[in-house]
C-alpha cells in the first residue's frame, strides 16, 4: 500500500518498518496502542537529520567564528591551540588534546549573552555554505527524515532532538527547519549565569561545559529533559547506541518501541562512512548489534530516493 | 464582564489583570499579540500550585522514607544527621548544617533506579496526608491556580513548572493533578547514570546534586530546558524573583509579559507567611518590588473564593 507521507523513501524494509510501527501504536483497541502523550520520538541531529561530514556543522561555525574574532585577539598568534588552528595546522591542534579543543569551543561559544549568541549563530547560518554540497547548512538536511518528522507528528507523536550538538546552537534553526520548537531540543550545554544588569536581565554564557549529551549521556538527558521513555529513536552512530538501547530494550512498561539507524552508504550523493570513521559519527557497534536488537538500518543509497530538499 | 474560567477568583484587580493580559496577547492583529508557540507560562510549584507549609511536601516524603528505611540501617541510630532526625531533634539536624540536610536528601532520594524511585513516590502519594489539612497532598493544591493553568492552556499557552522541587518527584503527579506532562516539568535534579544491565537498561540515581533550581538558577533552567523566554510567570516567594525578572523586565523582543505573586495571607483557610518565614517560601524583596515592576499580588484571603478543590 503506497503512503505518500514518506515520498522520498524507496519501497523496502526500512520504509515498511516505519509505517508498520506507526500503524501498530496508533491503532486504537489494538494491544500495541500507545496514547498520544506517550508517543515520544527522539532524533539525533548530526548525521541523522543533517549532514555531519567532513566535520559537524558546529565545527565549521567555530572555525569561522575564530577567524572573525582573531583580529581582536593578537595573543592568539602566539598561543596554542589558537596559533595552530588559525594556521590550519590540525595536527598542532590535536597535539593540545581535548583541552585544546575545549578551549577553541569556549573561545567561540562563551563570553556573550544568550541573546547575543543566538544572533551570531543566526547571522552565520544565513550566509554560510557547506564546502562540498554548496548549499546552506540549513538545506543540507535529509529530506526523507523531514518526512519522518512530519509523518510522526501527524500521527500524534512529539518529536525531540537529542544531540551532542550545542542546544543553543540547534535551537536557532530547529523550529524553522525541522518544525521542532526550542523546548523539544535537547543537547550539550555550557554553564550560564543570570545577571540583572539594572533592569535588563541577561544570561551570560560561561566558558565551562555543563553537560555533554552523547553516548550514555543521551538516556540521562532524555530522562532529565523529557522525563518519559521514548517509543521511537533515530540515530546514525555509536553515540546514539545508549539511547537506542534505552528506547527499545527491556522496557518494564511493555510498550512497543522502534529504533532506526541511518547508515551513510552514499559516497556519490552525500558521504559514505561507518566503522572506520573514528573522529565523529563512527558506526561500529551499532552495525553489529542492529540485527539482534531489531534496529532498522536505513541504507541511504538504496532506501532514499532523494537526500536533500530541492 | 464575568468569566467563568476563573470561577474561584473573586472579582478584583488580580483576576482582572490575568484576564486582561490574556486578552491582549491573544487578540490577533493587535500590537500585543503573541503567537501560540511563544505563549510560554511558567509556574513555581511549592506555595504557588500546592501547599508548602509547614514544610514543603517533599520534606514530608523524605521524613517518611527515612523512617521506612531505618530498620535496614542500624548504623543510623548512632550517626548524624540520621540519629537526630529519627529522634525528631531538628536542632540536632540543623547543627549538621547544609551537609546534613543534603545527606538526608540523598539517603532518601538516591541509590535506586529512576523507575524504582517513581514507584516509591507514587505509592507514598497514594496514602500520605497533609498533617494540618487532613487531605492527600495531591488535593492540597490551589483550585484558583488549577483554573489559571487550564484557562491559559485553553488560550493556546504552554504551561511549565519551574520549581526548586525534585523534577522526578513532581513528574509523578504533575500530569494527573495539574495537566502538566513530564516534559514540561523543570526542577532540581540529582545526577543519574546509565547501566545496560544485560539488556534491561536502567538509570540509577546517584547521591550527588546536579542542579538546584531556585533563585538565579530558575532563569538558567528556563533557558536550558525551555529555550524560550516566558511571557507569564507565577510564583510566591523570593525564590521566584529572578524568574519574574527574567520574564517581565527589559525584554529585547518587546513582548508584553505578566508576573504574579501568590501572597499567603489566609491563616484560617491555609497559612499566612511572607517576610518572616526565612526557612522556605520567604517573600520579602518581592513584596517591595512588586509595585515597581508591575507584578500582580494575588491576596489569597481576599482574591480566592476557595483555596482547595472540593
Amino acid at each position: 500500500m503506497p503512503n505518500d507521507s514518506l515520498a522520498s523513501w524507496n519501497d523496502g524494509a526500512a520504509k515498511e518498518a516505519i509505517l508498520d510501527f506507526v500503524r501498530r501504536v496508533t491503532a486504537e483497541r489494538e494491544p500495541d496502542f500507545v496514547p498520544e502523550n506517550e508517543r515520544i520520538a527522539v532524533f539525533d541531529n548530526d548525521g541523522t537529520l543533517w549532514c555531519e561530514m567532513p566535520v559537524p556543522v558546529q565545527a565549521f561555525f567555530a572555525d569561522d567564528r575564530l577567524k572573525a574574532l582573531a583580529p581582536q585577539h593578537p595573543e592568539w598568534r602566539t598561543t596554542e591551540p589558537f596559533k595552530s588552528k588559525l594556521a590550519g595546522d590540525m595536527k598542532g591542534v590535536m597535539a593540545q588534546g581535548i583541552k585544546g579543543i575545549a578551549e577553541l569551543a569556549m573561545a567561540t561559544h562563551a563570553g556573550m549573552t544568550t541573546d547575543e549568541f543566538n544572533a551570531i549563530v543566526r547571522e552565520w547560518l544565513a550566509t554560510a555554505k557547506h564546502p562540498k554540497l554548496g548549499r546552506p547548512y540549513t538545506k543540507a538536511v535529509y529530506q526523507p527524515m523531514l518526512e519522518v518528522l512530519e509523518y510522526l507528528r501527524a500521527q500524534g507523536f512529539s518529536t525531540f532532538i537529542v544531540s551532542g550538538g550545542g542546544v543553543e546552537f540547534m535551537r536557532v534553526f530547529a523550529e524553522e527547519v525541522y518544525g521542532i520548537p526550542p523546548e523539544q531540543v535537547v543537547g550539550s550545554t555550557i554553564k550560564t549565569h543570570f545577571e540583572p544588569r539594572g533592569g535588563t536581565p541577561v544570561l551570560v554564557r560561561d566558558p565551562e561545559l555543563d553537560f555533554f549529551d552523547d553516548k550514555a549521556g543521551k538516556p540521562v538527558a532524555i530522562n532529565k529533559y523529557i522525563g518519559r521513555r521514548p517509543i521511537a529513536c533515530f540515530g546514525n552512530s555509536d553515540g546514539d547506541r545508549e539511547m537506542l538501547m534505552w528506547t527499545t530494550l527491556g522496557r518494564p512498561d511493555g510498550r512497543p518501541a522502534f529504533g532506526l539507524i541511518v547508515h551513510h552508504t552514499d559516497a556519490e550523493r552525500e558521504f559514505a562512512y561507518d566503522r572506520q570513521h573514528v573522529l565523529s559519527g563512527q558506526l561500529d557497534k551499532g552495525l553489529d548489534e542492529a540485527p539482534g536488537y531489531g534496529w532498522v538500518l536505513a541504507d541511504m543509497k538504496n532506501d532514499w530516493k532523494t537526500i536533500f530538499p530541492a
